[in-house]
Formats: C-alpha cells, sequence, structure tokens
C-alpha cells in the first residue's frame, strides 16, 4: 500500500489502533523537548512518575521562555530544570543557547523519528521530516517515561507546491496564504504534509517556517520530506549520519488537497489580531509603524538574519521607529557576529536581544499603548504583546525590514532588486552551552530553590462525589480566563499555590477564596469551555483548589484531555436548558460516581433545588481509567506496580 | 591663588556664595542628563515651569534603565521623554544606545564644565575632567531652566596616585582600595581630586570607573585632570575641539590627602552587601561562584570587554556557570560586533544583553535562590539583584572573567600573562540612535500615554497647618521604605498616582488608605529619616497622599532637601522625649505656620492629648522661601513672573 510521509512516520510508531481517520491511535514518541514555562511542571510529573532514566531516544531541555529573570524564580526554575535533566538522562539547553525549536532543527532533530513537545510550536521539526507534535506537559512526561502519546488519526492534507517564489516573496508569505484559506480553525485532527514541484525551492528554515506557523491552523502537525535539501542541512550541522529519507510513495492517497502556485503568491500580512486576518502588504501601505521586531521560533534563522542585515546594511531607521532584532540561536548569533552581519544591523539602528521567545510571549518590548507593531513572529492575538491597545501585524522578515526602514508598512519590492542569501556550507557548530546528561544519574542531587512548588496530585475515585457549584460562567471561557498567563505570573509556572490565586479571577474575582473557603467544588460553565492555548496549568489550579466536576455544555478539545489527565471529571449536561436552572452555591452530589461514569450517563443532583440532571462524561475507556485512577500520572504508576 | 582642578571649575561657575568649605554655594550648571527612571518625572518638572528651550549648553534625555517593557508603560515613558526632549532643546538618546554615563563620555563630556544629572553615578564625567554631579530630578529641572545648583561648598580630597598597577588589577581596585580606607560614608561634602605621577598610566575608561564608583563613598563627586591622556580621549571620538586642559596649580591646597601607590595594590572585591566590605580578592578563592556579570556603568568601556573577550578566547565556562555580558553603548557593542570580539565572548558561552544598566538596578538576571553573584558594578546592597537571599560581590572585569572560567572566585594572577588591551587610536562614530532637537519646538507635539500621569503640586503656605498623625515609624526609615523600588515598581516613575499605593507600606501597610481617608496628615518617624536611595519619589508620594509635615528626630541631607523641594515642612523635634508623647491620629495643629517657620521655632499643638512641642524646621532662607512659596517649582514660576 502507497503512504504519504506522515503515515509512514504513524506507521513505524503505531503502538495501538488502527490508522483510520478520526479513530484513537497511540504512538511510540522517539525524542521530547521541553521549554521552561512549562517544563519544570513536566519534569514534576515525569519525578513523580518514579522512572530513573528517560525512555526517549533523545530527551532535550531547552530554557529560553523565561529569560529576563526579574526575581529568583526563574534562575530556580532553571537550576531545577538543569539538575533534573542531568539526573534522568535529558540534554539540557542553557539560557544564551536560543529558542528550542531552532536549535532542535539545528542540533537535534531526526527526519523520520516522532518528537512531542511541550510547546505548541513543536511542529516547527516538521521542516526536516519529523513529526512533530506540541502536547501538554503531563504527556510529555508520560514519552519520558515510555509511555505511548494518544491522538486521533489526521487526515492528511497535502499542499501541492508549484512553481517557485518571486523575488522578496518569503516562506512566511506561504503559510500566511495557508491561514488565509484555510483560517485559525482549518487544521484540527490534521496534517499538513507538504509536496510537489515548489519544493525543491525552499531550504529547511524555509520550511520550517511553515511548519511553525502551521500550529496556527491548529493542526496536529505540519511535515515536509526529508530530501537532499534536507540533507544538506545536516551535513552543513555536521550531522549527515543523522539523514534519512522520507517521501510519500507514489500513489499515496490524501484526504484533502491544497493547490498553492509559489509564483502567485505576493507578501502577505496578518492584521490584528489574528494570524488568519491576512491580506495584501501593498494594501495597507499607509499604516505609520512605531515598532518592528525581527526573531522568534519562526523567522530567526541564520538566512532570515542576514536577509535583514543585507537589506539594514549603510541605512538607518527613522528617529520614530523602534526596531530590535533577536536571533534564533547561539549558533546563528554567533555566525552573524563574525561575519559582520550583527555589526550592519546595529549600525542601522537596531537593538539586539538575547537569542530567545522574548516579545512573542510578552516577555519584554511591549509597545506603547496604540502602537502599531510588526512582527516576525506567529501570533498576534490581542494583549499577547504586553500591550492591549498595541495593534500587531505578523509579516515575514523582508516585509518587516523594509518596513522597519520606511516608517510605513511597506511592500519590500519597492526596495528595488531582491537580496540574496545562500545557505551556509557549514554552520559554526559549538555546543558548550549543551550540558549532557549524567551516565549515571544516582548521585546527582537535584536542586529545588523555594518556588518548586510539589505539584498537585488527583485521588482515587471512590464513592460519592459532593460540592458546592463555586461559580457559573458564560460560554467561551478561555484557558487564559481560567489561569492567566503574563509576565508577571509566568515565572510562577513551578508554583501553582501561587498561580491559583488567579484561577478563574478574570471571570470570577472571589473563586479562589470561595474554592478554599468551601474545601473545593464544582464549576458550571456554558459551552467551548477551556478554548486557546493548551497550558495544562488551567487543570492543575482548579486541582489544587479542590475542584472535582466541571460541568458544561461543552469543552474544548485540548482542554479536558488536560482535565481528565488531573482528574477532574468533565459532565456536558444532556439537555442545555439545565444549565438556567442552577445556581451558584447549589450543594450538588454525584453518587457512585465511577459506575456511572463506566455507564456513560451521569446523574447529578442538586440537593439545594431538589432535583436532578442527565449528564455526558463522553471519554474513552482510556479516559475512564485515568477519572477513576486518580489521573494519568497515578494511572502510570499503578500500570508500574502491576507489571513489577 | 592657586587652586585645584576641582576650584578652578567651581570658580568659574560661581553663582552665589563664596567658595568656604561647608558654606552654601550655588554654581551654574553646563550640562544635564538624565535617565528614563527620574528623567519622566524631571521633564514633567521643567515643564511645569514654562520654559520653551532648556538654558544649558547641552542636556541629553538618555534611555537605559526600563528597556525590558514588559507592559506598555516604559514605551510610552520612552515616547513622552523623547517628544518632550525634541520640543526642549534636549538631545534623546535611543534605548539600545547605551547606558548614559558612558554614553555621555563618549559623545557628550566636556572637561572643565560643570554637569548635573538625574542619576547618582553622574560623577563618571569626572573621568574627562567635568564636574559633574548626580542630583534629583527637580534640581535638574531647575538646572535645565537655567537656575543655578546649589551645594555645600565640598572639602577637596588629594589622592595622589604613585607607581603603576601590577599585572591582572585594574582601575576597580583602585576605587576598591579608597573604600577601603574610607567607607562608604567617607566621602561626604568631599570632592576627590585625583592627580599624582601615577596618573599617567590611567586611560579615560580607568579614570571613569573610579570617578563612577566614588559615588559609594557618599562624595559630592570625583575628578581627574584633563590631560593628553583625555585629548587623545577625545581625538580618537572625533571630539578634539571639546578639548580643555584643567589641572591643579602648583601650590594649591587641599583639605586632606589620601596616598596611594598604585604598584602595592592587589586584586579586590567588596564583599556582601556593602560597597566598602572590601578584601583581597586571593582571601575568598574557596568561594563557589554561580554567576558572574560583566557591565554596567562602572566597567563596560571598550577596553573592559576587549580584555573579557581576550581571557576568555578559546575557553569555555563551567556548566554550572551563568556568564552575561552587556556592553556599555552601541559604539562598545558595535566595535566588538565588527573585530570579532563579541563572537569569542559567544563562543566561551556568555550570554550577550542589551548595552543598558540591566541587572545593576534589577532589571534582570536575578540570581537564584542563595546564589554567589560576581559583578563588576558598583552596588551590592542586599536585594538590589532581585534576590534577597543572593550574595553579590563586586569586583574588577578581570577577577569577574578568571572566576567565570574557574567557577571560584579567583585571582586572575593565576591566569598566567596578562592580556593587554590598547586603548583604539579611532572609535566607531555612529550616531543614528542619538536624535537631536527641533530647532524650533513649538509645533512639536509632546506624547502622553496613559502612564504619563500630571506630578502632584504643593501649594503656597498660608494659615495654620492641621492634620492627623498618620503614623509613627522608628529610627533609620530608608527611601526604599517609604518609596520601595524594583522590577513590578520602576515603570510606574512617571505614575505617582500609582506609585502612591504603595507609600511606606513596608513600615504600615496601611498608610495610603489611611491618608487618603483623613485628606492628608503628618508623619512623625525616629531619627535619620530618609536615608539611602535620594530619589525624589520619596517625597512626591507623600505630597500626592497630602501629608504636609514630617515630623522627626531627625532627617537624612538628601531627602530632606527633597521634601522642601516639594513644600512638605521637615520639623525636629527639639526635646527628643516628645517623640514619645504622640501617638497615631493624634490631631495636631501648627498655627500661622509661615511667620513660625520665619522664626526658626515651630510650636506644635496636639489637640488630642492637649499638649503642645517645640520643633525646629533648620531651613536656610532659601528653603524657607520654597517651603512659604508651595515649593521650588512655584518659587521658580514666581520668580520668573517678578522677573517678566
Amino acid at each position: 500500500m502507497a503512504y504519504t510521509a506522515a503515515q509512514k512516520i504513524i506507521k513505524a510508531h503505531l503502538v495501538k489502533g488502527e490508522m483510520i481517520t478520526d479513530s484513537e491511535i497511540a504512538i511510540k514518541i522517539d525524542q521530547t523537548l521541553t521549554q521552561d514555562s512549562t517544563g519544570t511542571m513536566a519534569y514534576l510529573q515525569f519525578e513523580a512518575m518514579g522512572i530513573d532514566k528517560v525512555q526517549t531516544k533523545k530527551s532535550v531541555a531547552y530554557i529560553d521562555h523565561n529569560i529576563l529573570q526579574t526575581g529568583p524564580e526563574n534562575a530556580d526554575d532553571h537550576l531545577y530544570i538543569q539538575t533534573v535533566a542531568k539526573k534522568h538522562g535529558i540534554y539540557f539547553s542553557k539560557p544564551g543557547n536560543g529558542i528550542c525549536h531552532q536549535v532542535h532543527l539545528e542540533r537535534f532533530g531526526v527526519p523520520g523519528e516522532t518528537l512531542l513537545g511541550s510547546d505548541s510550536h513543536t511542529p516547527t521539526g516538521g521542516g526536516i521530516g519529523m513529526l512533530a507534535i506540541g502536547a501538554g506537559g503531563l504527556d510529555v512526561a508520560v514519552a519520558m517515561g515510555g509511555g505511548e502519546y494518544y491522538i486521533t488519526m489526521p487526515k492528511i492534507v497535502k499542499v501541492n507546491l508549484t512553481g517557485k517564489l518571486s523575488p522578496w516573496v518569503a516562506a512566511k508569505d506561504i503559510i500566511l496564504e495557508v491561514l488565509r484559506r484555510l483560517t485559525v480553525k482549518g487544521g484540527v485532527n490534521k496534517i499538513f504534509e507538504y509536496a510537489g514541484d515548489g519544493l525543491k525551492t525552499l531550504s529547511v528554515p524555509d520550511r520550517a517556517t511553515i511548519t511553525n506557523m502551521g500550529a496556527e491552523l491548529g493542526a496536529t502537525t505540519s511535515i515536509f520530506p526529508s530530501d537532499e535539501i534536507t540533507y544538506k542541512f545536516l551535513k552543513a550541522q555536521h550531522r549527515e549520519k543523522d539523514f534519512v529519507e522520507l517521501k510519500a510513495d507514489d500513489g499515496a492517497v490524501y484526504d484533502e488537497t491544497v493547490e498553492i502556485d509559489l509564483s502567485k503568491i505576493e507578501p502577505l500580512v496578518a492584521c490584528p489580531h489574528s494570524p488568519d486576518k491576512v491580506v495584501l502588504v501593498s494594501s495597507l501601505k499607509d499604516i505609520k509603524v512605531d515598532q518592528v521586531l525581527i526573531g522568534s521560533c519562526t523567522n530567526s534563522s541564520y538566512v532570515d538574519m542576514m536577509k535583514v542585515s543585507k537589506i539594514l546594511l549603510g541605512k538607518t531607521i527613522p528617529d520614530d521607529m523602534s526596531l530590535a532584532i533577536a536571533p534564533g540561536s547561539k549558533q546563528v548569533l554567533n555566525m552573524l557576529s563574525k561575519n559582520g552581519g550583527l555589526g550592519d544591523m546595529i549600525d542601522a539602528g537596531a537593538r539586539i536581544l538575547e537569542s530567545a521567545c522574548g516579545p512573542c510571549i510578552g516577555m519584554g518590548q511591549a509597545p506603547s499603548t496604540g502602537a502599531v507593531s510588526l512582527r516576525t513572529f506567529n501570533r498576534n492575538f490581542k494583549g499577547r504583546s504586553g500591550t492591549t491597545s498595541a495593534n500587531v501585524y505578523i509579516v515575514s522578515p523582508e516585509v518587516a525590514v523594509a518596513s522597519a526602514l520606511t516608517g510605513y508598512i511597506t511592500d519590500p519590492r519597492e526596495l528595488g532588486e531582491a537580496v540574496i542569501v545562500d545557505m551556509p556550507e557549514e554552520f559554526v557548530i559549538n555546543d558548550n552551552l549543551i550540558i549532557s546528561p549524567a551516565q549515571d544519574g544516582k548521585d546527582i542531587v537535584v536542586k529545588r530553590g523555594p518556588n518548586i512548588k510539589p505539584f498537585p496530585k488527583a485521588k482515587e475515585l471512590i464513592g460519592s462525589v459532593t460540592g458546592k457549584v463555586l461559580t457559573k460562567l458564560e460560554d467561551n471561557i478561555t484557558t487564559d480566563d481560567i489561569m492567566p498567563s503574563n509576565a508577571k505570573l509566568l515565572p510562577f509556572r513551578s508554583n501553582i499555590p501561587y498561580l491559583a490565586e488567579f484561577c478563574l479571577t478574570p471571570s470570577d474575582a472571589e473563586f479562589p477564596a470561595k474554592a478554599k473557603k468551601y474545601d473545593g467544588g464544582i464549576i458550571v460553565a456554558g459551552s467551548n469551555y477551556g478554548q486557546g492555548s493548551s497550558r495544562e496549568h488551567a487543570a492543575l489550579a482548579p486541582l489544587y483548589l479542590g475542584v472535582k466536576v466541571v460541568l458544561t455544555k461543552s469543552f474544548a478539545r485540548i482542554h479536558k484531555a488536560n482535565l481528565i489527565n488531573n482528574a477532574i471529571i468533565p459532565l456536558v449536561f444532556k439537555d442545555f436548558k439545565d444549565y438556567e436552572n442552577i445556581d451558584m452555591m447549589d450543594e450538588l452530589v454525584i453518587e457512585d460516581a465511577a459506575n456511572q461514569i463506566k455507564k456513560g450517563i451521569v446523574i447529578v443532583k442538586n440537593i439545594t433545588k431538589k432535583t436532578e440532571y442527565e449528564t455526558l462524561p463522553e471519554v474513552t475507556q482510556r479516559e475512564e481509567e485515568m477519572l477513576i485512577h486518580g489521573g494519568l500520572i497515578n494511572l502510570m504508576k499503578n500500570k508500574k506496580k502491576v507489571g513489577a
């Protein structure tokens, strides 16, 4: 039978289930990566499983999110991750070494392997032919422990590239075009597999820009074949031994096809406040720009940076422009510092930031009130820049730098002849900020600063569940509402007791106090509860506060999975009218909860109102087990005991 | 008559008073500088004076403190400063251009002129023979308006340098030796004037390191003569036209002399938590180091950086070391990026930070809990790093980098032959991040983001002053207690209403609420009230909250001046026993306050206790006028009206 590239990897890693679209399958994970804002929790969870050494081929812990360090919390987290990594067989990439996705591409990624990362832009690895998927920290912890990763077998969408990009048009414009056509909801339960004649015109960094921002489609992942271009990239990284060819078989069957003629694409821009609000750059040319930021896991490769540098050469930004550039990795920064490219940027008036996520996650460079900011990043959600009133546009490096020079949104084709930057034959290799794990971690002492708090653990489900309705919420509550994330709270991602003080406060300021007063309870909400970011802290904070059940009209997929991982019971009203008949502080009871869940219908009795509701748990058998055993970690531990 | 170099400058700028030690004199100010954490307030105050254009020879507004920008406040402040500078004849140094003192030395400082800066390390300018003094923002605003600056005529201390430093011993070790001998209180009301044969062995950056950290002596300022070495430095900056020779006359009389034989100095280190806790580096060699930071206005010159780079060349820092380097200016960063020096740092594993104050003011790179951090900075006060439990040591770049390589506090003489870096014949000159003011500022619109709040204005003193005792405090309350400063509050330096919510809260959490409830009132405190940092926000926040009088056993000098500038009446108990007889919430009244202050004795009646106290205002006639007219700004405005 003929397979696509993605199907080949899935087939080779399939542990459970069958490759039937929309059915649950489990795959084996070869590599994992974490970053520091999700990593501390992932390693605490890994430790809780009681496994000495990671079971993956390679696991890497990166520090790239919390590197401003305005208090001891960040450095404490870094030290914890560094020591826990050394003890348990995990490579550690020190702060300053760069953005996880850029460094992983350069130094660790292997075509044909699976990569699970606790960061939503993990699909960047698809640029060298990996099946690279973003997931919650607990899923990554389980994978490190040798556990399989469960997904719904996705549809495979062929993105057929023909022709060649015109001068000044960039890989970024390709993914913006895909987003323009399909929107941010267009990729759910799909893998985007790039194919066609146009492939040979795209370098590995080009491909990685596309798979990276494929995350904005809501896709499971995106992938390019591994070909001669991949080989040359790996060889230039002194990693030709890691090369494996990977391509779709002739006659492979795709679920859908998207045709893109590269020669027809023009420079594009995603307007505020969504990556799919895509229009032609040329249509916005009178908009004054206050700030331009170049970098992030989407566009911070050596070639991107050198293009920017060459365009800036000998020029100067306007007085009222703020231009900041963050090369993606130590390797990139180092090469720019050795070949004069960095000096040319500095000469033009650019601020040079550390190689890290930085402003892309609101960590620095928040623009002024109401400012227009052009960024080569991947997301322009309202407020993500740190400035709620700012208007953030997502563009290619070419559009960014052209606009930085003119002070207005500028089609780079106005600059005349396009600059050409060739991929280097050989990258500067110096891995001295990557620390290898100990051969034998037995004697390594894990350092736990005071910001490293134990994470809350769920309990086995026995007998009845009772509790008060602590809050009653509207439709479309996001994980940002449940567990706010900003420059002030990000340093506390390993400190659930502290974070819990802010749980659901954007919707209900009294929620944490009520949960404490009544020793936990039940959340009632409308539809699409838990949409947005995949952060599992939106389940861990409620767990810490004693929340036992969340009763809604419907759940967002990933948040529901996070609740189940942590043994918080997700229930859906069978009759939406019942939502109207529940009030805050009503006392609810679910008798013999485990057995009701197994039956697939759960009766929730409202003691206060002397009535009852039919609700649906909507869980698979595996999820049932998790709810009953007290979450994924307890399930893993119990299975280990059984196995022992 | 024979004069010292400092006396020559004072004499040439004397506006009021006589050059008699300890008497009040006023001098004309040629240049001013501000940074952004004090600058917003200084420019708001300047605007309040209603003067179109600065009256100085040159005024420069730098952005170097608040450049992390995790919310819109910083960028709003930058935009305000940029536009207000353009309107009123002030040069503007954009973020990324570097630390005010380093850039001012490179591009603006002129030997023989006076410089007043709203930053305590303004004496750096003494390195090229300026009389450079740090002051509060309001004093700088007044100087920009053409007003004189009042000081007590200081004693002149001759620091006679003989011999030559040994290899691996640095200018930093000279000032550490001075601090070791004289302590942080040793410089009060003194100018340290460097002289002797040893001068010719010290470059301008060496000299600037010494005058910079002279601030830690509590000195009025420090100064070097302007000689051939100064000329060469200015010539290499293409500024030879700014050169003026300046040296002490033969036979000049000094109040004190300190003799230092440079050849006897060994590498030194200031231990936690004070810059005068100085010991030999060799005495601490078993102390493990977690973090090394190189930069700040004290040690971030081109030569400092190139020494560091050469020492790092071909080496690698240990796995558990965090080394971060912040070149002091765009000029320095640019030169390092062009000559390969930056690449050598990166190769060794250094993190490169933006050219700014950064970690020296707690803005980033806070070490982990209990960590040992070696820094080339000037202050190691407890908690200033952002980590209260950290142990911060102050050292030379040579000691810093030697320790970064070994992982332990290391005497650099162990590294073998010393590296030699010559001063460049020519610096890279590119001032495109310095914005010139408008020729005619009339049409320039000043941009005021929502973080730019009007500052509180005092009122004329008419009739009686009454109020409740809002709080009663102990001895030694610092300006940090009165107006806390940290990474969370620094962005709000132009937002007194917000800052006021934190006024005195470390000592009395209810203070702001009480002040609001009772519409202001009176503060009662013990001795040495207002010690520490010179920040005038410690007067502005109480003014905003309606504080009319501060009644204590004694005041710290600068804070008392700030209270008077803002027309808050400082009174001292004549009989300290009266302090015991006042309680919180007592109602006090001062009848006919203006006249009582003029008489020099103020009777404070305690209505609640039916008693009264004799108190002393201890103000000069000029200060009296300020209290009566409603502060310095109103006084300036009233004088302008009279003059018009």
